[in-house]
């Protein structure tokens, strides 16, 4: 028999199963579950009608292109629609800062090989998104993490970790962060914090990688697109390689996604994309691009404000009605997610079996952290379940959490931790 | 000004831009130019009507998961279906074997990632695919280049490296070999070999990655199907990973690709991929499963045999009306690519300058070679241009090789290899 483990490389004896990808393992085995793992946006919004006419028009047959192999780069049409976007964001567009990314998960992917070596440092926030540790440990690189304020990172702690960092000799190359309704605390780095941020980079040298996947899904009663203003737009000294994305917008299913990053990073970045996947399907960039010049995009976005601007009222409200001061944590002002403390006593990896029973899941908040905190923290994402289920899955959550509370105190620390 | 090089991985200092995608670029400037250069498949082929009605039932709206995230592995009827089509290649299926990739290109690359740590050796072909180079280059792998002969890569040739390797101290970690109408030679590699080769992988402890993008494109005039049968078939020690895609039979737009390999193994590349883009897009999956549950799969093959038989002939044709024994190669079995071999004193990178004044490019075949060899070779695909295209682009080759052979010498050797 072959013996696969000698032949894994070190980043691959290292890999493990996300966390958020292992709930959907557990959705996929039952129907009757609720789910407020992934942060999946809801089906019902997407532009069926406008996407089946666009896809008739491009599958007429009469260009050919259309199903064929594409420039790594990304097709042009659609780049400069990008442009466009980012111009409509405050940022100064540039077609050669551009790149195509195979949903933004590839552009953490890219940025990660293009910028860092084995044991080179990634400040993080505690706690940051699953998906940016993933791709940054599949490269065996170190992070550190950062505590947060309201609005956002510490930068005390965040010039105090750097220093040490330096001080024992380690390289630190960028800085990453989700200023917009971060994934998963829902928070939005200040515009004041913002151009701190920038300034700090400069003065040490150091790459900030800014990951903006939901700016677009600001909720219209508590915050405007002032808010949401990328670091980008500000980014003098071209220090920002700033990732976003039209899984929220659009759909997730067309994997089309993008990087805007200083040039010649962009040069290397697109080179690692031949490597990764050559180029990224041509046919969802054009549906994406048709979207985009027929209006439909910007037809969409207030819509899906206002779509989960609501579902966002009645998680709040419902968990409120369910489990009162045993729940706590900020008021999403935009995106997918509210993260949620729950009572001191509560592992929130343990309580994942006894929801899982009660039909309900969600994200253990120990998912987001490089430090191994989180323990009594959830992800609860309300952007795809309906308002009856997302009663009705704050009332089984409510219930697992009770039974929780009254059993008897664990005979030693839960070791799902280590396996998630 | 922020200075970029101070900011690269040791992999992005050495990446480079491909030769193959570099010729891309050279069309993308220049409508008038005919390309013998990228393997595109020919679009008049696609079954474009069938994409347009499944498309069309797919984005009804009816079924919400058609454009939403998906697992890992890929959606369970495609893997199921992905499982029928190894069956019928003579592979034991096993569901727990397969992951889609997005395109065989990410398969290349997570195979790469979870197998090879800096310095490890990958054994290689003399010459090989260059996207296998990129891939392997991009983590840092040493390749090691084995000669071939006319029923593919040299036994002997393969056991003295592979002994010198190991005598060195180096890991040899597995054999990349692209058995059928091989990219860029078009070689079969013989059948009696193939089962060679499973031996001495087993006997040297090597793992063998079986590339096979081109099985179904074979010519019935001289290849029956019983001459493209898998090492995966015969691979009863679980040394095999095979790669196989959709890209060369239903069209590269999809990108939609798998891997076969052993369930350990496949744990990791799935693991792998999930940092790379979380999941290849769905709704391209679910046209691929539904053009193959159709059969409409099955009844493309028979005609691209014929489509892609048909223009190898003429360009052979061609190429001898215009060139007589100024060039020469075997004669293509299947698959896109014909090699040929240009009169020594040419260099084929040198050239490729005159062939785009002429208005036709193709792909040097240095881009081939991990050795540096390969000066007077290059890659002609005749897959996507049609009968009268394929003729005048022979007729423009053949001007610039009679131009060239009557320059005078060239001061020096082509700098070119070396920034392809």
């Amino acid at each position: 028999m072959t013996n696969y483990d000698t032949f894994l490389s070190q980043a691959a004896g290292a890999m493990r199963e996300s966390a958020i990808r292992r709930t959907g393992s557990i959705l996929a085995q039952n129907r009757d579950i609720i789910s407020f793992a992934p942060g999946y946006p809801a089906p019902e919004t997407f532009a069926w009608g406008d996407f089946q006419e666009i896809a008739r028009e491009l599958l007429s047959g009469a260009d050919g292109s259309v199903l064929q192999y594409g420039a790594t780069r990304g097709y042009r049409p659609f780049l400069e629609m990008v442009a466009g976007i980012m111009q409509r964001r405050g940022v100064a567009p540039s077609i050669d800062r551009l790149l195509v990314t195979t949903g933004s998960q590839q552009g953490l992917d890219l940025v990660a090989r293009v910028l860092l070596d084995p044991g080179d440092v990634v400040l993080v926030e505690l706690p940051t998104y699953t998906g940016a540790i993933t791709a940054f440990r599949n490269v065996r690189a170190h992070m550190e993490g950062v505590p947060q304020e309201r609005d956002g990172i510490d930068l005390a702690a965040l010039d105090e970790t750097h220093a040490r960092l330096v001080k024992q000799g380690r390289r630190v190359r960028f800085l990453y962060v989700v200023p917009n309704f971060q994934n998963p605390t829902g928070l939005l780095i200040g515009l004041r914090k913002r151009r701190q941020l920038l300034e700090w980079a400069a003065s040490r040298d150091v790459l900030i990688v800014e990951d903006d996947p939901y700016r677009e899904l600001y909720f219209e009663d508590c915050t405007t697109e002032a808010d949401v203003r990328p670091m980008k737009a500000d980014d003098d000294d071209g220090r920002v390689i700033y990732l976003s994305s039209f899984s929220k917008t659009l759909a997730p299913g067309f994997r089309v996604a993008w990087i805007d990053a200083p040039a010649p990073l962009a040069v290397k970045l697109e080179m690692a994309k031949q490597a990764a996947d050559l180029c990224t399907g041509v046919f969802d960039q054009r549906i994406v691009y048709e979207a985009a010049r027929r209006g439909i995009l910007d037809r969409q976005l207030p819509l899906l404000r206002r779509h989960y601007g609501e579902k966002r009222d009645v998680m709040v409200a419902a968990l409120k009605a369910e489990l009162g001061n045993d729940i706590s944590g900020p008021d999403p002002r935009g995106g997918f997610f509210l993260w949620a403390t729950l009572p001191p006593a509560i592992d929130a990896d343990h309580l994942l079996d006894r929801a899982v029973q009660h039909g309900v899941v969600y994200v253990a908040g120990s998912a987001f952290f490089v430090n191994g905190a989180g323990r009594n923290l959830i992800r609860l994402s309300f952007s795809a379940p309906s308002h009856d289920r997302i009663r009705e899955g704050a009332s089984r959550l409510a219930s697992a959490i009770r039974e929780e509370l009254a059993a008897p105190a664990q005979a030693e620390p839960s070791a799902r931790a280590s396996t998630l």
